[in-house]
């Protein structure tokens, strides 16, 4: 299907949630025109005449109406390992697991149609924007392109053969080639680079992967913290803790994001806020892996500011936001053993705002004018979501599946649960073809 | 529509789990009669003449049929006060907020509707068998009994004026009363008695209800061990845990199913085990309260039977036992910060064999043949489902939303996501006006 400019598409008869902690409005309406948000209003407010000339008009039917969710760490592609190894310890899932499957069945096909699975299920959950990291990533942003998502496309950086980078004293240039080709090219898709990590890469290529993305102003992602074990894996004098490895490197700053930062003492903390570099934690895959609880609330309260990912599906295993929004703010009071920690609004923000502003999309995830026209309408009729007193029930009690259509970039990708932007049936076949040749427990 | 007897299903065309840990049969059949199932097969077995006159036939198009889940920790009612306040610590959500709302709007009417909305929710989530405790509690049985649930139906006891018996000391007479009205009743109800706790019921108390239950062979269920505090706040010498404060009442036996059990020590799992008491453990509860997590690991080591349920859901906020499986998983893992900790099938055993055992209801909850047919036939044609290696994405991908159709004692009670069995429709209106009474921020 052509990803054509859309014109206008007016959306009545909802409840519309604008951001997190506002004041849900009733009997609301929202205007697209071309790829923003034209309008809003609710109760006695009359839509503005255009209405009358949209392309497409939804009847909310009493549904939610929100920002569409983004889910701000990913491998897409990933997929294809979905229950391959399950309940295992990270290194030994890493290493003996996923490492080995990664060299054998990573290739450019299945980058492309295992992304675009992944892209199915986010779209069908509430998902419209994803920062992706992976290799192959120029097939992760075909698939980004061709099923409607908006994305972070980020090149992964590593310092071993890797699938498409069979020699890793070429991984920066091939970087560079990476950045060459999607830089500009196409209005959803933001190229990134991922160094994988402070223990799989060594200072040099750490340092070199950060200029980089620092000259060609793109953002920088890093996993980073995400074991108690990975301060003996890094490059750095005993005791140095990996974040202030990353410091001595000069690589904390505002337009690094840091991937899990689960193990974190006061003066990584402190250096994370003094730095401005960002973190976006993946909590299901932290309690899966049994990698620990990263301690958002600390990182909040010390003005860090704090996103939301799935991780790859492989460790989680779903790419559900809603599951995840609901057990960060559950993890969080676990944490410590405070029910008032991490509430649902907060939750939300993370998933929506906070995502958003790490990513350096700040015009998405809040259905103001101006903004861009990112988002999902949710079916609030049914036994789970009633009665519905505020928007908590977003985090605790809705679930993906409850989201009914979904508008990304002006564009209605989804309506009535059916996606409209691509084949999905043709793209589950693919990967169910991919996935014979994996060698999974039977059980 | 009338509850009668069925004849016969037959349902073809799917992958069959019959028990956790168990290889999926692929290409699979099965048939029930009356209210068990009477044969299942798989690839080359052919069905038994009879099929060609079941009553009905349901092509399963490739689903996965499994057994239905049991909740075996619910306050149903308390759908009416989901949202209604939420991030909020285990005593002051209960003493300010939970209980001055139920001694407002918990009557009959309340009860019954929400019970209703409860079982709603519960079906569409691919839930068969709930165990209940609350007020009013034939009123939820009567919900049970017309929405087609099974149900154990736990008459509440509390040793303060309570909605339906506001005068405590008539407590155990109300009681009495409860058991001589549903015992022998109905076939899928089987009434119990709740003892809410040993910091709301005196020693006396606890005596009287266990007794009673013990004499009518009925399940005797009780909140214990769910806070830190819980200790400083019961009838006994200092320092006795709660565990040993029950059982030096003598009321720890293969008849109690302690609900909770999250601050457990050494000696408190021994007694556990050796008098044969089962724990049901409710996860998601424990981490929106900010509880804790219970040692179900440990338990499950000393030979302690765990079960498990979604608790009310006014502190869970669902009652989708896929979503509490996972949680289960997870949190066990992060417990224990060891990954390999409650893999995916442990949890699926909790939510299914080992609580129909906890309940007495041996027969339910395995797919073989004379069990129970208690089925749940899901939908795995979809993008967060593929690839399906094994039966350990039930726990870790798939959620209550991918329930498709469900038989609950041999009668088909909802079909591709609809409920056949009452008007879930009216239900939810009824519910809705019971929630304009409620005062719940707004936000």
């Amino acid at each position: 299907m052509p990803d054509t400019m859309p014109d206008s598409i007016f959306i009545h008869n909802c409840t519309l949630i604008t951001a997190p902690g506002t004041t849900l409005l009733q009997r609301a309406w929202l205007l697209t025109k071309g790829n923003v948000i034209a309008a809003i209003g609710s109760a006695d407010s009359l839509p503005p005449p255009e209405t009358t000339t949209a392309t497409t008009i939804i009847d909310g039917r009493g549904g939610l109406l929100a920002p569409g969710l983004i889910n701000a760490h990913n491998h897409c592609a990933m997929t294809l390992f979905r229950g391959m190894a399950d309940d295992l310890g990270l290194a030994t899932w890493l290493t003996r697991h996923i490492f080995p499957a990664e060299a054998r069945h990573v290739n450019e096909e299945m980058v492309y149609h295992c992304s675009k699975l992944a892209a199915a299920e986010m779209m069908l959950s509430g998902t419209t924007t994803v920062a992706d990291g992976y290799f192959f990533e120029g097939q992760a942003a075909q698939a980004f392109v061709e099923t409607g998502m908006r994305a972070i496309a980020a090149h992964g950086i590593i310092d071993f053969p890797a699938p498409g980078v069979p020699n890793p004293t070429q991984n920066i240039e091939t970087a560079v080639r990476f950045l060459d080709t999607w830089q500009g090219r196409h209005p959803r898709i933001t190229p990134a680079i991922f160094a994988h990590s402070p223990y799989t890469c060594s200072n040099q290529t750490l340092q070199q992967a950060k200029e980089l993305a620092t000259k060609r102003q793109v953002p920088f992602f890093i996993h980073v913290a995400e074991s108690r074990q990975e301060q003996g894996m890094i490059q750095a004098p005993q005791g140095t803790s990996p974040i202030r490895h990353l410091a001595a490197l000069g690589l904390l700053d505002p337009g690094t994001i840091c991937i899990h930062g689960v193990w974190l003492d006061d003066e990584d903390l402190d250096l994370l806020a003094g730095n401005g570099a960002g973190v976006v934690v993946c909590p299901q895959s932290h309690l899966k892996l049994a990698s620990g609880m990263a301690p958002v609330s600390a990182m909040i309260e010390r003005g860090i500011k704090v996103g939301l990912g799935t991780d790859g599906c492989a460790s989680n295993n779903s790419l559900d936001m809603f599951r995840e929004m609901d057990i960060l703010s559950k993890t969080q009071k676990i944490h410590t053993l405070t029910a008032t920690s991490l509430p649902a609004a907060q939750a939300l923000t993370c998933a929506t705002i906070n995502n958003a502003s790490l990513l350096g999309l700040g015009n998405i995830a809040q259905l103001e004018p101006d903004y861009k026209a990112d988002l999902i309408l949710l079916d609030m009729h049914q036994p789970h979501l009633t009665p519905c007193y505020n928007q908590d029930l977003l985090v605790y009690a809705a679930s993906g599946a409850d989201v009914q259509s979904v508008i990304i970039d002006g564009r209605l990708v989804m309506r009535d649960k059916k996606i409209l932007s691509f084949d999905v049936q043709a793209t589950m076949e693919e990967v169910h073809r991919l996935a014979q040749k994996i060698n999974a427990p039977q059980k």
